[in-house]
């Protein structure tokens, strides 16, 4: 491939140029619009009833329509300050360090492991699932000396066995899920944050799927990192995750001897932008404007409902969807109900059911979501129905375990 | 802050702690509810006539706002696949590895840099403006070694500079924007993918403000990595970033020795994510669904115009800008014609005129954005008035231009 300028007549990956343009060199022949975006966008309307996202309510929707402004008009830093006080409401926090990350859970994530590990530091995961294996494969991609702690799918950590692994491999920072969802486990987090202060660790909670759904003091419970997504308990759209850190989890930053590798998410920038730090803001990215008027929304809502009738009606939906199952002669997933998630419910697949051909039976007749398992550990071996926030009402389980207990019959493996 | 489970009476931070709920031990005292969600979300409307976010059409809104579906159900890998080949169209390329980064423009940046630097790496940033400065400061987060090569903002770099910079630093990767939109310059591509072969060099190209507005032809220039915001003339809402990759940065990043950083930006998860590999579809991150709903309108109303007629418009339009700012004894910024950006037009600031009141006086008056600069070297010099796409029109070129005229004669400075 050749330099084309004044080069008229020049075969260059065999197309001819010309000059028929004044400012630029133009192939002759360009590649054509693709046909497909011809035809408009109509994707089918659904009850999204899996692991997320849920589906959106139609004010969140509506807020996602907004005429857009700029990502740094006084009325866009006034959002993302409403935003702030909405997540430290829903973290149950007054960390000044609060903000959404302008990406997906995951970029919460890796924003967690970035800010708070330099090379060489020690992390230790708490494995029962796809999120600790997660949170250890970025930990070594960012040159963390990392532990897994690993119990099977479906487990929870004792303090004891945290305090273990405190003791014996010294972390600069651990991790754990409150909620492990690929096995639909809440896991306690109280008395965590006491051990990780007496040890000097550093703890990072995942609350992707149980915030709003489930009680969360962050503050309270001694968490220094804590993150979680929009399209869950939320009904955001995903795009826009709410990250926390405490004051000893900055202090470790403010001690980097190395800037944070990743510049989009350095929090000594996003912490400017989002009016966290004392100096007047200065550009750093353009947030996701339409996201973010829609977390806005979301976390609105949740407001106005406040956490503790939020939380109060997850576990009377959940009781009741723990109930219907087994009304209906299914196992559910995880024995002891105080570690079942109230956002997601895990139910073991029968024998002789093909879990798959039930889950395409609810999509393909009745536009309804009933997820199967996430990750090798996972897949095959349950459902997972999910009642999140808007989604979370009587009538949906009940149209959800009607549809699930018709899939089954339909579905048998008859060989 | 201690564990408290079952310390009913403890007096933990100044809150009393009961027992009311029979899961969680809850503080008796939470955080409230912020007022201010209390209160509905009605941004002004704008016209904004800036470096970007620009307008967004009514068309874009309403996909903004249409019900979500699931990341991985099959109508989701559809749009996905539509985006791609969107993105193909407007980058002109066929490079299988053709996606949109779930983040703004920066974590495009940083996909192009995480995925083609390991440790020692060389870089040479060819730095006329902000953009220039991040890439190399992203290059140094990732441990290049890194060289700016750098002129005055509102300059272009000459073949002859580049070979001079390739031939002494013998870098592994090379940046440059197309559109250094901190100076409006638009720096000619054609002839830098040949130095780059010839000198074992990959190219990286920055086009966020430029894309759609003038010709860009990845394959035919010889660009390795080539990234795009949606928020300018693509005229989408911000959070999902076109990039496109090279077989030659596909085998730069196939014979890595290291694990890519990010796992978020990896190209080699973010291929099979987007069906870019042989393999099924795995779960990796919850992409921006309602942003990609909108993106990929936004590239559907591309395809349906055209994109010589795009850049036609953008021509056509932008030369009315420069007459009409000429017309009003104003002096342009970039001098010669062919290195002007024909998206977003630079405007010196005259003596004796408070540039920002001017852009305030737009704002409080009319609601129209003009921008000022942006970075130490742009502020103060020059406004920055953006014609882009959907917001291409002689109406909005003219309008801006009586708003800046009026605002000029209004904030002469008197003293």
């Amino acid at each position: 491939m050749g330099p084309v300028q004044g080069d008229s007549n020049t075969n260059i990956n065999g197309k001819e140029q010309n000059n028929s343009n004044n400012d630029t060199i133009m192939p002759k022949e360009m590649y054509q619009a693709p046909a497909c975006l011809k035809i408009p966008l109509t994707p089918p309307r659904k009850l999204l009833m899996g692991p997320g996202p849920s589906t959106v309510p139609p004010r969140i929707l509506a807020a996602s329509a907004i005429p857009l402004i700029g990502h740094m008009h006084p009325e866009m830093y006034q959002v993302m300050d409403e935003i702030k006080a909405g997540i430290q409401y829903v973290f149950q926090t007054q960390n000044e360090l609060t903000l959404a990350i302008s990406g997906a859970g995951h970029a919460a994530m890796e924003a967690a492991v970035c800010n708070l590990i330099e090379d060489g530091d020690v992390l230790v995961s708490f494995v029962a699932g796809m999120w600790g294996e997660r949170f250890a494969e970025i930990g070594e991609r960012h040159r963390a000396v990392t532990h897994r702690i690993s119990k099977p799918l479906g487990s929870v950590f004792t303090l004891e066995e945290i305090e273990e692994a405190l003791k014996s491999k010294k972390p600069t920072v651990m991790f754990i899920a409150q909620s492990e969802s690929t096995g639909t486990i809440l896991q306690p987090i109280e008395g965590i944050g006491e051990l990780c202060r007496r040890y000097g660790t550093l703890l990072v909670v995942d609350s992707v799927a149980s915030l709003g759904g489930t009680p969360m003091f962050m503050d309270e419970w001694g968490i220094d990192v804590l993150y979680a997504g929009s399209q869950k308990a939320l009904n955001c759209p995903p795009g826009a995750s709410p990250i926390s850190f405490s004051q000893r989890a900055r202090d470790k930053i403010a001690k980097r001897k190395t800037k944070v590798t990743s510049f989009y998410l350095d929090t000594n920038e996003l912490a400017n932008y989002w009016g966290c730090d004392a100096g007047p803001r200065r550009y750093h990215h353009t947030g996701p404007i339409s996201t973010l008027f829609a977390l806005r929304e979301g976390l609105a809502i949740l407001a106005e409902e406040g956490l503790e009738k939020s939380w109060e009606k997850h576990r009377r939906i959940s009781r009741l969807m723990w109930e219907g199952v087994e009304a209906l002669g299914l196992e559910l997933f995880v024995k002891d109900e105080k570690h079942r998630l109230p956002t997601l419910t895990g139910i073991k697949i029968p024998t002789g059911v093909d879990w798959k051909k039930v889950c395409q039976y609810a999509m393909n007749t009745y536009k309804i979501e009933i997820a199967g398992g996430l990750g090798p550990e996972s897949i095959g071996k349950l459902w997972r129905i999910g009642a999140m926030g808007y989604n979370a009402t009587e009538h949906n389980v009940n149209t959800v375990l009607r549809v699930l207990s018709e899939g089954i019959k339909q579905c048998k493996i008859t060989e």
